[in-house]
């Protein structure tokens, strides 16, 4: 029998969100009666660790398993009931109906109710969608009959529907796994935070590794060897899965009269409360507010969860810290690249009826002279004005992850453009440059910013456009081969100076090196030599072969 | 002949400070006429690629080798003259006298000058510091010397004398070229930016490759073969390294009037512009504000020389951008381990006057489910009070530049210990977890700093406090082969609750584990269950086991 001081939480789903909650109430509050209600057969497991455990990269999927309820029993006195869905919460009552393994019900009540059931894989209303090769990715259970059936059947072909993160994951694993593997991703590109000449390089390494890509492509049907795609393209399938996002579980609060918003999640204020003050939730069934937007999103990601659910308790327990929202830090591998993005893409925010400005860089993530250096590159949007930091997104084959976290940082610490070209970031030659290619960005934005630049974007450019103007191409005859652009003269920048009389000071002129260093360098000389109007590629040509914009460019 | 409007830059000394300001000046200024003046042979060069090209890791050293006298003209219409010594400063007159390679002199006038000179490496007056097998490690010529004495005279063993983060890069990689290498510090642990328990790992990472370590002691004197040391030492030593480190060169400001500050370093303000309003100075020849102490220190980085060179331009051409000042973010690479460090140790805090808070942690640098997963371990100082952060160490085999950074984010945005907590990180299990390292840190400072638990620190403990205390080991009884402390009992965490009534409530109390954390879950078991005095102990046995404190630890 509780005691009256004892209170009697029960928490709705386990896993990030839950576990997080739980395992912090019983820290702050060692007599309370903490109950897990979880509807699967696992208290808590390494849900991000899923798509690698299709390929030997994790060889034992049990070491996903974080803990069983006997261990949170032991070291947290929490009580796990897996295998146990609650069906429906009584407000007024403060009691929730449990829907047991065995069919049985029972009423359970509580003083504080956390809801923290996550988000329901969402499944495309297509012909064949039930077929027993046709799989989800987000629970052991799924992970388990995937894998079970894709050796049961000698399975070597694999479908993977859906381009974000984890169909990534997913199709590199079923590939170093040995399949013949299809991404068919509905969008234009992978990966929606993307921006697509961001996205461009991405589909090159997927590729290079032997992935087939079938982008700007829905799915038609599913048949036992092979999906259909809405453009009729037949996509040899033994086995497929399906990814294409999730949508949070609602329906247990909305039946209880919670609100929903317009995200799609439950609506709570910043400590995780619902509208019922005896009510939170936390997690990817919730809609949190994103700094950037400054509107609420869903964020179906691991870190925000565990956040919320430590952020909860805290509540419960009598103190008042608040959730600060979301800023979308994520980070990918796709086999030999990372791609990371935080904030929003240039489309994303545009679509949200901003006008940022943003840059490009492609410098190598250490400095060049010290053994295994790769490019890496960088675009970073900022607001006009004061230059707010307003998203990034980073891809390459080292260092990556690192740039996105302190973008991500400075970010939330509401930095600018600016800001940038300031960071002291520690430098060696293993690990970066002096200008280490945060600051680069720094440099190239503030300079736009300042108006000691003016760039254009190629994948705003068209090739009516380049023939309308002046183009020179500062690099060194022997890069050429890398290709130019349509129509340009080529002037090295070491001879630019003297050259200046082959060129019309008053043809509107765009310049271009290779990664816009060297074209920053000869806008200055023809800014300052009495040219009208002169821009820089941003980025260089760099930008415009990795992202694919082939209409720009001269026929070899 | 210049015209009236053309503004006339002479620039002392070359590499990343003045070459910064120069190309700078250049972007600004088409106009300018700017002169640099260096008196070694190379106008810029990679000095931190220097102690990498001692080895194979750089196996050409005109890799090095940045830009051309001719490249610098050419590109930027900058005037470099090599092997040129500026020997005085006549204010008045606004001119300089410049000694030229065949002892030639001349008079140079400025309209702005910018003193970029640099450090000289420190020689310490011992018998033999002269000797032809002698050398530092500061310049291209050294390097060439060093490496041509060693092949020409077949050098067996070294002797790197200093072990900061130069002597170490340079001991490893003379040892990854062939030699037997002995580092002598005269400090009782290498890197003096860490604390020693933080320093205790990185000398058993140097002793595993081969490295004899020399600490607390002094050189005494120098002979062909060897060196002697203060405590008598006798080291073997066919080639001698000096790197202890380097002072600003102040002679020249010094000697036209320019005031040179308590640091050692040229007075200058935020636009690096010294007393005299015509006259700038940047790189380690200056001093800067110290943004943690808020006093000024002498900072030879390359990273703050690059962006002082960049905003005296900036100044000169009109602008108006302050300098920020150092956190002292750096790294370096010491064999397979990565050590980084920002802010201040916990010694040079209170050394200052300071009485910081601080926590370690020793989280994997990535989920530990997913292959290649290391331990990193992060020390991190606060203020009391707020929280405020003063600095951090970091160490591990992977992912330590990247927390180094993001701290370093942090305290340029003057974050607190309570933002750690919030931070939203990249997370994929490749690159990190849930809850990052940073984040990690972040909950545990915010937890002592809120006083939901009270830690002790290994190194400020004596065995005499041990014998005074309740200690209890709660981790599984396995974990006890890894040693334990004196006097302790083992009382697994997840028994801890049956087992109360074995422990006396009134008695000071020590928990602790391998790492912290169940250590912490035992504190907060004990106080809220009438425990009167419990401390856990900061990091758990791992600190105390990787810090070398071995009179805490029972005899196995």
């Amino acid at each position: 029998m509780p005691s009256r001081t004892q209170k009697r939480i029960v928490i709705v789903g386990g896993v990030a969100g839950g576990m997080s909650a739980a395992t912090r109430l019983r820290r702050l509050d060692e007599k309370a009666l903490i109950t897990v209600f979880e509807k699967g057969p696992y208290p808590s497991f390494a849900n991000c660790g899923i798509p690698y455990a299709l390929s030997d990269a994790i060889p034992d999927r049990n070491s996903l398993l974080l803990q069983t309820p006997e261990g949170f029993k032991k070291r947290f006195n929490v009580d796990v009931l897996v295998n146990h869905e609650v069906t429906s919460i009584d407000r007024a009552a403060h009691a929730v109906t449990v829907l047991g393994p065995n069919n049985e019900t029972k009423t359970v009540t509580y003083d504080k109710l956390i809801l923290a059931q996550g988000a329901a894989p969402l499944t495309p209303p297509i012909p064949g969608v039930d077929l027993p090769h046709v799989f989800h990715l987000t629970t052991i259970g799924d992970l388990d009959a995937a894998k079970a059936y894709i050796a049961g059947h000698k399975a070597k072909t694999a479908a993977v529907i859906g381009g974000g993160f984890i169909g990534l994951e997913a199709a590199e694993n079923l590939k170093l796994a040995g399949l013949d593997v299809t991404l068919v991703e509905l969008a234009p590109h992978v990966l929606p935070p993307l921006d697509a000449d961001m996205a461009e390089p991405v589909h090159a390494e997927l590729r290079r590794n032997g992935i087939s890509l079938a982008l700007g492509d829905g799915v038609a049907s599913i048949s036992p060897d092979a999906v259909t795609t809405a453009s009729g393209r037949v996509v040899p399938a033994d086995v497929v899965l399906l990814v294409l996002g999730v949508r949070p579980r609602t329906e247990l609060a909305r039946a209880a009269g919670l609100p929903i918003g317009k995200a799609g999640g439950v609506v709570v204020d910043v400590h995780m409360r619902t509208d019922d003050p005896d009510i939170y939730a936390v997690g990817d069934m919730v809609e949190t507010e994103h700094r950037v937007l400054g509107l609420p999103r869903v964020t179906a990601l691991a870190g925000p969860a565990n956040r919320q659910g430590r952020m909860a308790a805290d509540h419960i327990c009598g103190r008042a810290v608040g959730y600060r929202g979301n800023v979308g830090s994520a980070v990918v591998k796709v086999f030999e690249m990372t791609v990371g993005v935080v904030g929003l893409s240039v489309r994303e925010l545009r679509r949200m009826g901003l006008d940022p400005l943003w840059v490009s860089a492609h410098p190598p993530d250490h400095a060049g002279y010290y053994p295994g250096a790769h490019p890496v590159s960088l675009k970073v949007a900022f607001r006009r004005g004061d230059g707010r930091l307003l998203g990034a997104q980073v891809i390459g084959a080292a260092g990556v992850d690192k740039r996105v976290d302190v973008l991500a940082t400075a970010m939330q610490a509401h930095m600018s453009i600016f800001d940038l070209e300031h960071l002291e970031l520690a430098y060696a030659p293993p690990y970066g440059s002096a200008k280490d290619p945060v600051n680069m960005a720094g440099f190239i934005g503030g300079n736009v910013l300042r108006g000691d630049v003016r760039v254009v974007h190629a994948d705003e450019m068209t090739a009516e456009d380049l023939e309308g103007m002046q183009v020179v191409d500062v690099r060194g005859p022997g890069e050429l081969a890398k290709g130019f652009l349509k129509g340009a003269v080529n002037i090295p920048i070491n001879t630019l100076r003297e050259n200046l009389d082959r060129l019309d000071k008053e043809k509107k002129t765009l310049v271009y090196c290779q990664v816009g260093y060297r074209g920053y360098l000869a806008y200055r000389i023809l800014e300052q030599s009495g040219f009208k109007d002169v821009v820089n590629l941003d980025g260089g040509f760099k930008t415009v072969a990795q992202s694919g914009l082939t209409t720009l460019q001269a026929s070899k």
